[in-house]
Order: structure tokens, then C-alpha cells, then sequence
């Protein structure tokens, strides 16, 4: 196999913002030659298969300002700096859909834009869901609908393109998994 | 359910590379306040599920420079500017790996990380395979080795971290969801 890292010559910082930062890194291919890499930091996230005693997937509507329009995503959210994945799930769940959880457990871990960012997304699966009386709230410039869907309507809006993102997708995908082994 | 749109009050360019641009949008939350939403634009991209006639799946390591290692992921790549998703993912897998697919098939769509990024996906299956007797090259800039996987070990593979991306676990899973459909 060949050799395929690539050298870092220089890193030009281009912008930091709240979410993300942006660099230029100039690099060394392998064969010697040059090259320049765009990269975006993101500080990771997570995200939360939730399913209620009544068997139905809690999503959330949201706004999506780089698409220009709304989708349906699995309750989500960044990291925090120092947090632990699992007490972030926690706390997304709760903020987004204002349910807290008996069960919590890590499914898969993935990033989502290997050729141009470091996103790494935690993904768990949380069961034994009731309301929270005093949920916290939603970030002051987050505003989402909440969505409970049984697989099959979630399969429905995969094809009607409401739901439309790789952990969304990911997620009910798995829930046929689970399902097509069960039966 | 809320309304939910943002509205553009000004947009700021910050960076237009070779393969993303980066934007800084003031917004007019739904609540009248305002925020900043920082935004990557993307040309859009194609991947390929690549299955030869050995029932193997074929793969390229690449060396990710955002994640400072090699992962393996299934062929991808950009979108060309008017391109076509279907004569791209042709384009990448002969390029990528040297196959070229008597059957191609469009499997799903979806955006990669929409709470910073409009990159659009588009998924594809292909069989009848055949390596090409003078396939088009790589880019200059891209340096790839094969590797061909049973399912059993590209699952082995995403429990090692080696296969970490969202668009290759979605494969695998869908390969996965197929086999226990049919068994």
C-alpha cells in the first residue's frame, strides 16, 4: 500500500467564529509536490435516537439557514468545550424536546464532511422517555417544532425530502435494521 | 406548528476557495431578534456503493487532512461545476478505482452537516464492475489505495474506526439492512 499522509508546510488561520473556524493548510503530497487544504474546525457533536414507550421516533423541525429551508432531524447539537458526549445528548434531548431519559446508550460515532471538516458526531439511542416538568430551554437563537413519528412516516418523509440528513437518515435506517433483524 | 423561517439581513463573504466558501449571514430570527448563522457553501458531491461480481465492496483508503489520517471510505467526490450527479459518480469510481459499472442506480440523497454546510450527497449503487483498460486518472492532488471489503469486514472495519464517515457507515448499513430484507 502507498504512503498517502500528507505534511502540513503551513497553516494560514482565515476565520473564528462562533461554530466553526476556517484555515488554509499548505501541504506536502506524497509524491513531493504541494498543495493547499481548506479546513473547517467544528468542536463535534451529538445526536439522539429518541424513542417513546409508545414506539415513535421524537424529531425536531428546524430551520436551517444554509439550506434555505426547514428539516426534520433527530434531536442534535455541538459539543460543548469540555463536555462528555453522553451529558450532552442529555442535554440536547432536554432543551429540544424537553424529554429526559432512563436509558442512554452510544450507537456510532462518525464524521459527517471528512474532505473538508473535522465534525465528528456522537450518536446515541435513548429509551424510557417522559416530559421533564422544568426542561431547559432552547439556545436563545434556536427555535424548533417538535415531530413524533412512527418508522414507517419517517420512511415517508425520507422519500418527501423533509427528512433530508445524514444523521437522520442514519438513524432511521438503523431503526429498519433493528426492526428487519427482530422479525 | 411555529413559524420557523430566518430572514437574510446581510451577508458578509469571508473566504471563496477552490472548494468551499465561507459566509457570514445576519438574520432576522423568528422572534424579531437577530443572530449570526456562519455558513459553508459546497458544489455538492456523489458517492458510489461499488459491489463487484465477488460480492465485494470497493473502497478507497484516503488520507483525510482535516482529520490528520487515512480513512476508508467508499468513492466520493465533488460535484463539477453543471455536472450530472449520475456521469460524476462514473467519474469517480473510474477514477478513484479504475472500475467502470454496467448498472447504476441513484439510492438516496442528503446534506452532511446542515447546521453549518449546504453540501448535498448523492448516493449510488453500482454492479457490473469491471476494471477499465486505460481508466482516467486522479486528480494531482489525490493519492488513493484500494481496498475491497466482504460486508463482514467493513463492519469489522467501522468497529475499528477505520471506516468513520457518514456517508460509508450509511453504506454499509444499507448493505446490512439489505441482507437481513432477503435472508
Amino acid at each position: 500500500m502507498d504512503r498517502l499522509e500528507e505534511k502540513t508546510l503551513k497553516t494560514e488561520q482565515i476565520f473564528s467564529g462562533k461554530v466553526i473556524s476556517l484555515q488554509v493548510d499548505d501541504v506536502e503530497l506524497p509524491n513531493g509536490k504541494t498543495s493547499k487544504r481548506e479546513i473547517i474546525k467544528h468542536p463535534g457533536a451529538v445526536a439522539v435516537i429518541a424513542i417513546t414507550d409508545e414506539n415513535k421516533l421524537v424529531m425536531v423541525e428546524q430551520y436551517r439557514k444554509a439550506l434555505e429551508r426547514t428539516i426534520v432531524e433527530i434531536p442534535a447539537g455541538k459539543l460543548e468545550r469540555g463536555e462528555d458526549p453522553a451529558a450532552s445528548a442529555r442535554r440536547e434531548l432536554e432543551e429540544e424536546t424537553g424529554y429526559e431519559c432512563t436509558e442512554l446508550d452510544w450507537l456510532i460515532s462518525f464524521y459527517t464532511s471528512p474532505g473538508f471538516a473535522d465534525e465528528l458526531i456522537h450518536l446515541y439511542i435513548a429509551r424510557g422517555l417522559s416530559l421533564k416538568e422544568n426542561p431547559a430551554g432552547l439556545d436563545e437563537d434556536e427555535f424548533v417544532n417538535l415531530v413524533e413519528l412512527t418508522l414507517a412516516e419517517a420512511v415517508e418523509y425520507i422519500n418527501d425530502k423533509k427528512i433530508y440528513d445524514a444523521k437522520t437518515v442514519y438513524a432511521v435506517q438503523y431503526l429498519q435494521l433493528q426492526e428487519a433483524l427482530n422479525s
